[in-house]
C-alpha cells in the first residue's frame, strides 16, 4: 500500500492536533509526518502515535516533498502558503473559509459529494465546521424527499474559537464560581454562563460571515438550491456543536420516514428514544466521529416540514476528520 | 390609594422569592405580606424589604382575609389550593401550567391581553416563562404586520428549573473544572459545560410539554391562529431565557420596519448594533424588566420572513413580573 508524505499546516492549534491524533487512529498511510507552525511554535515538539516530532517552520520550501497537506492555520496563512504547496506538487485540503466558494476548489463532506474530488486541481476546501455535521443529516433525507428550505439555530462550542478560547471558558468559569469579574479576551464577550449571540464579522445584511457560510456551502456541497438560513450562536460547551433543525419539504414527510432514511444515511447516527430520554448531547458525543441525530417530530406548525436535533464533533466531523476523510476519498479514487 | 394583603403560594421558591423582592421594588400596594410553603420551609424566615416574616404552613385557612394570591408552589400544589383560596374570596394568579389552557381562566402578559383580564372568574394564569418574553415580541409585530408562522429554538437557563437546578449547575461546573464526574440529580442529565436536548415531560407527538406550552399559549394569548412550533433546549446558563426566532410574515416585511415597530412597543428594548456588537445576552440581562431583541434581520430563505433573537429573565418577565404585572393591570382596571 503507497504511505504518503504528509504535511500539517498549523499543527499546534486545536484542529491541527486533531488532525494528527486522527490520522493516527485511523490509521493513514503515512510515510512520514511533517508539523509546520508559525516560527512562534517552530522547535516545539508533536507527538504522532508514539513518534516525537519537531514542529518545523511553515515557509514556502517546508512543502518540497509532500504528498499531501491538511492546512488550518487561518485564512491568511492559507491564502499565501496553499499555493505555494501545491505549487512543489502537492494536494491540499484547507480548512480555512478562503477557497470554500470558489468554483474551481471543490468543497466537499465525502458522505455528500465525493465526486467533486474528480475536478479538483491541487486544492480542496474543507466546509464550515457547523455545515458540515448539517448536510451529512441534510443529504439522505433530500434524495429521499426533496427539500424546500432550511431554518436552523446552532448552539455552538468555544473549541470552534480555538485553544485559547476554550482555556478562556474555564477560566471565567472559576472566576464567576468566585465571584470574580470574567473579562472577555480571547471570544468577544463573556461566555462562562452565557451565550455569544453572533460569531464571527458582520456582513451587509445583518448576518455574521458564519451564518452566511451555511447559508452558501450548503448550496454548494448539496448541488442543489436549498434555501437555508442560520442563527449562529456560541454557547458554553466546551466541544460539540448542536443544530436545531428545521426542515420543509415539497411533501408531507413523517418522523418515522425520516427515521428510517437517516439511520441508513452513512456517517449519522440516530439517537431519538423520548421515553428513555436519549438525545445526542455535546458532552456526550464529544470525541466521536458520526454525527448524531434525535428529537425527530413533525413541525406543529407546518405540515410539510421536521425538526430535527444534530450534534457533532465539531473538531472532528466538522473539522478534522472531514479532512482526512476527503484524503481517503481522494486514494480510494485514485486521486492521490 | 387601597393596600392589599398578599398571599406568595411557595414563598421559599426561586419564583416566589423573586415575587417578593419583585413586589417591594414595584411599591406594590402591600398593607400585608403572607409567605405561604410546605411544611418544611414553614417557620423559616423571609425578608420582605426591611420586615423579616415567617414563613406559614400552606394550607386552605391560611388564603382567609387575603385579597390577592400569587402562586408558584408547583402544579400539584396549586390544584389543591388555588380553588380553597378562590372560595375565600382571593385573587389567584398561579404561575403554574395546570390551569392555562383552561378556557374559563384568563392566561395573560398585559402587555399582549390585559382586556382579558375582565372575564376572570377569581383565577388568573401566567404563562410559561419562555411563552411570555415571545409574544411580547410577537405581538406587535402580528398588529403591525399580520404573522403567519413562528418556528422558535430557545437556549433556556436553568433557572427555569429552580433553586437546586442551579444549585447542581455550578457545583458540577466545578467538578468538571476539577477533572470529577458531574453526575445529575435535579435535572435529567448533566448541564455543566453541556446542553440537555429537552425539557419536561416527552407527549406522544415526540414534543416535550414545554415545547407544546410554547405552541398553545401563543395562540390564547394572542387570541389568533399563529402556528408556531418550538424547539426548547436547556443551556449553561444560571438565568435568562434566550430564543432564535423566525417569524414568517403574510407580507414582505424589512427589518427596519419590525426594528421600528419593536423600539415603540411596550415591555421592549431593541438592542441591535452590528457595528458595536450590542445585542442582548443572558448573563447581560438578567435582573432587568423588560425582553430585549436584536439580530433582527431579512430571512435570506424566505421573502417575507425574519429573525430575530429575543433574551428575557425568565424569573422576571418569564415568572414574577408578569405576575405582578397582572395584579397591578387588576386593580388599573378597578377589578382589584
Amino acid at each position: 500500500m503507497k504511505k504518503y508524505r504528509v504535511g500539517i499546516l498549523g499543527a499546534t492549534g486545536l484542529v491541527g492536533k486533531e488532525i494528527v491524533n486522527t490520522l493516527y487512529q485511523r490509521r493513514f498511510p503515512v510515510s512520514e509526518l511533517i508539523p509546520l507552525a508559525s516560527a512562534r511554535s517552530a522547535g516545539t515538539i508533536q507527538t504522532f502515535g508514539h513518534e516525537s516530532l519537531t514542529v518545523r517552520q511553515a515557509e514556502p520550501d517546508a512543502f518540497e516533498g509532500m504528498d499531501i497537506v491538511f492546512a488550518s492555520a487561518g485564512s491568511s496563512v492559507s491564502k499565501v502558503l496553499a499555493h505555494e504547496a501545491i505549487k512543489r506538487g502537492c494536494i491540499v485540503i484547507d480548512n480555512t473559509s478562503v477557497f470554500r466558494m470558489d468554483d474551481t476548489v471543490p468543497l466537499v463532506v465525502p458522505e455528500v459529494n465525493s465526486h467533486a474530488l474528480q475536478k479538483h486541481r491541487g486544492l480542496i476546501a474543507n466546509p464550515n465546521c457547523s455545515t458540515a455535521q448539517l448536510v451529512v443529516a441534510l443529504k439522505p433525507l433530500h434524495d429521499a424527499f426533496g427539500i424546500r428550505r432550511v431554518v436552523v439555530s446552532t448552539y455552538q462550542a468555544v473549541s470552534g474559537a480555538g485553544n485559547r478560547a476554550v482555556e478562556e471558558l474555564y477560566m471565567q468559569s472559576e472566576q464567576v464560581l468566585a465571584g470574580q469579574e470574567a473579562a472577555p479576551q480571547v471570544l468577544p464577550q463573556q461566555i462562562a454562563f452565557n451565550l455569544i449571540p453572533f460569531i464571527g464579522n458582520f456582513l451587509d445584511n445583518g448576518y455574521t460571515d458564519e451564518e452566511m457560510k451555511m447559508t452558501n456551502e450548503v448550496q454548494k456541497i448539496m448541488e442543489a438550491h436549498i434555501p437555508t438560513v442560520a442563527t449562529c450562536i456560541r454557547v458554553p460547551v466546551a466541544n460539540g456543536h448542536s443544530e436545531s433543525v428545521n426542515i420543509e419539504f415539497g411533501r408531507v414527510v413523517s418522523p418515522d420516514a425520516a427515521r428510517e432514511v437517516l439511520t441508513k444515511a452513512p456517517g449519522l447516527v440516530v439517537q431519538d428514544d423520548p421515553q428513555h430520554q436519549i438525545f445526542p448531547s455535546p458532552q456526550a458525543i464529544s470525541g466521536n466521529d458520526p454525527v448524531y441525530v434525535g428529537r425527530i417530530r413533525q413541525d406543529v406548525s407546518h405540515p410539510q416540514a421536521l425538526n430535527l436535533w444534530v450534534v457533532g464533533d465539531n473538531l472532528r466531523k466538522g473539522a478534522a476528520l472531514n479532512a482526512i476523510q476527503i484524503a481517503e476519498s481522494l486514494i480510494a479514487q485514485g486521486l492521490l
